[in-house]
């Protein structure tokens, strides 16, 4: 690409599109203009590692041969409106229940994972008949008025005031638990009696679903102490409330299992997911409901829609993802993977300024603290919007960058969740750019204020 | 396709995908195994002409040979996340700004309408720092939370318990007036002296935007009288209220502009956007914001985002729609094929049942009524969930299907927006079997109860 042109390119993009997350003042967007497996090259030629899959979705890493002949395959569909039934849309829903809990029955798709949110609490609300949501702190679940109202962190803000009904409660966070607990199952039990006292305070008869995201994504890779989410799901069963599990990030092999709710052996009534399903060659999401969902809706009208729900385009992308997760076994991949991360992971805790590491398949996040004693986070909660604020957390992040390594962060965390088609050689080269990035930050921060 | 693999796709598009708008007992859908320009053919070898352009969106037919050249170089296109530019997302940003109202600065990119909508309101209230949203009944802006708020018709219920401050007011509807006005223009100054009334009492230091349709689609092509939008416009700015207009179904030349609003001399603050921009052959959408607005978030975060705003494929796809709409002409071609439609829905006014018609470029109603001097509709309001209830309006359609003209209906209207690459000759002859099918049902239903 010659100058002139990369120049352009940037120079529209901040003359011309509106950034997320972002002043848009000074910002000059890098361009990717190679792209390989786990690694990127920007216009300034030089490479990184994708160590986030882009935004959590690159599951099958760049330019994967099979997803570029299923684009070469595109011209070949044909456009129909939800009404119709295609090809793509009918093979995708019966391969995605295929590896879908064995409860789970119908697809309806969207175009991405808000918007299956946005969908699950409407579907949520029909079959139940009741209204109020329960979802978690620390969770994101989207930034459209539905999905952001799930959402349990700063991000949600913007849509408030809010709808009524939704209504918060604690995600499991042992590292920063103040209480002390003789295990994780006393941990589970006071968390679950401590829910069963807000549902009662609430109303069971009012409450249609408990929302979660079973690992929190990018508020942490929380992951759930032991017997957590089998006491959930009972506490669900016991009060008739429908349980959703958002696997918009988990889902797709990323924890090592095809959903992340296949660890601990729970059948939610309805599961979301996006990203994963086409590995981002193309946005697509939905809602995964179970038979007794699916029933309701033999004779009562689903009162809701959208006009791409089940594009042939984008479930043809899909089928060719979900093709090429089983004939690479990508899924025992991540399990194999998953003690190599770890090794690495857990010899980051010997670095200054890294309080705990937190993995599961490849999944996984990097708490930074100012104090290993204090346990003080490296930032102040809801200091951080992203992208363009000056603080620890992008100062370091520029650390690693300048080795090459390609992550985002959120809050005192930077996760790290690469193309689950990562080999052992490419892992061990990734974290010795990190290890590289992180040992530079700490000899510019001899100390943190 | 053989038999069986048609009976395989239907059979697994009823158990295994969950269907908008539906009760999904015995839901069969046909599917499209051809398509080429306004037409295409069902699995039962019966060819239509596509007078809806499937969700209208098809603005430029099927399997347009430019757009499937388009398909074919998605390979060479890098996954990139919102972080980074690319040449799509860039050029795309431009093109559509090239062809906005003069004071249209920039591109926020989402998914599709509905998404569009969802941060066209948050843009608003973080611009204005108001919270309450003036819109429409009859009107349709999305189904997800945001978006279904806005909606002034049925669809919206289910997104009930809704937002707080968000506040409707009343669509011009000429048609179905009880009061009498000397001309449109009388009109006009009853329903926005009604309206300033209205934002007294609501209070216009709170009202951070009013969200039309200019032209509300599928709830009737409801035209606006002489005066409304200028003066709607004029209004907004007295009151420093922005003027948000979406253009899902009306913008990239279904009204034979670019945008509707530019029938009317109106410049809106924002302008959202879906369909026609990729004509459907992939999802897209995006809001389009003034200086004013873009100016803001300059220096002020822009707090929303989603994963695949600005997605590279379908962005790109967006180019070559532009390219097309540019190279063939198509402005210009709807203005031409306006009169043709025209006079073909004037005829039809001597039909039975036809109460109004109403068209503006290649975006037409028929209204249909039991009485034409009564005007009571054929059914009653609120009756009509789309696609499998019992009623007038269904047996309509299947008599126009039957003669193999396609489109869909809400309430008691018909809809006609037919790709805009429709000839002369094609127009004609899918009015003639509109004709035939309406005939039909008029001979089947002498009186209507």
């Amino acid at each position: 690409m010659s100058d002139n042109k990369i120049e352009e390119i940037q120079e529209l993009d901040q003359s011309r599109v509106l950034q997320s997350w972002s002043r848009q003042k000074n910002k000059r967007n890098n361009i990717i203009i190679k792209s390989q497996g786990v690694k990127f090259t920007d216009q300034k030629g030089r490479e990184y590692y994708d160590m986030s899959s882009q935004l959590v979705y690159a599951n099958l890493g760049h330019k994967h041969p099979k997803m570029l002949e299923a684009f070469n395959q595109l011209s070949g569909l044909e456009i129909v409106a939800t009404g119709f039934a295609s090809s793509s849309k009918s093979e995708l829903a019966e391969k995605i229940i295929d590896v879908a809990p064995s409860n789970m029955k119908k697809v309806y798709f969207t175009m991405a994972g808000a918007e299956a949110n946005e969908h699950a609490i409407k579907i949520a609300r029909m079959v139940t008949g009741k209204h109020k949501i329960l979802s978690r702190y620390r969770s994101y679940h989207g930034s459209t008025f539905g999905a952001g109202n799930l959402s349990g962190e700063s991000r949600r803000f913007q849509v408030e005031p809010g709808l009524p009904g939704f209504i918060k409660f604690k995600t499991p966070y042992l590292y920063r638990e103040k209480l002390t607990f003789s295990d994780e199952l006393d941990y589970t039990n006071y968390l679950l009696s401590e829910l069963d006292k807000q549902i009662q305070f609430e109303g069971p008869e009012d409450i249609a679903a408990i929302f979660i995201e079973p690992i929190p994504g990018s508020n942490g890779v929380l992951l759930p102490p032991e017997g957590y989410l089998t006491g959930l799901s009972t506490l669900c069963k016991r009060y008739d409330i429908l349980l959703i599990c958002d696997e918009v990030m988990s889902g797709f092999g990323r924890t090592g299992k095809w959903f992340a709710v296949d660890h601990f052996n729970v059948q939610p009534d309805i599961i979301t997911f996006a990203k994963g399903v086409t590995a981002g060659y193309l946005p697509l999401g939905g809602v995964i409901v179970s038979d007794r969902i699916a029933e309701y809706f033999d004779e009562n009208v689903l009162m809701t829609g959208s006009t791409y729900s089940g594009h042939a385009m984008a479930c043809h992308m899909g089928c060719a993802a979900l093709n090429v997760y089983h004939q690479e076994e990508i899924i025992s991949h991540v399990q194999e993977m998953e003690s190599v991360i770890n090794s690495r992971l857990e010899k980051l805790k010997e670095y200054k300024y890294v309080g705990d590491v937190r993995n599961i398949g490849l999944f996984s996040a990097i708490e930074l603290v100012k104090d290993k004693q204090t346990k003080e986070p490296i930032i102040d909660y809801g200091q951080d919007y992203g992208k363009d604020l000056q603080g620890h957390m992008s100062t370091l992040l520029a650390c690693l960058l300048d080795k090459g390594f390609y992550t985002y962060s959120h809050e005192s965390c930077i996760f790290i969740s690469p193309p689950l088609t990562i080999t052992k050689e490419e892992i061990d080269s990734a974290f010795d750019l990190l290890e590289l990035g992180l040992t530079q930050f700490i000899l510019d921060h001899p100390s943190l204020t």
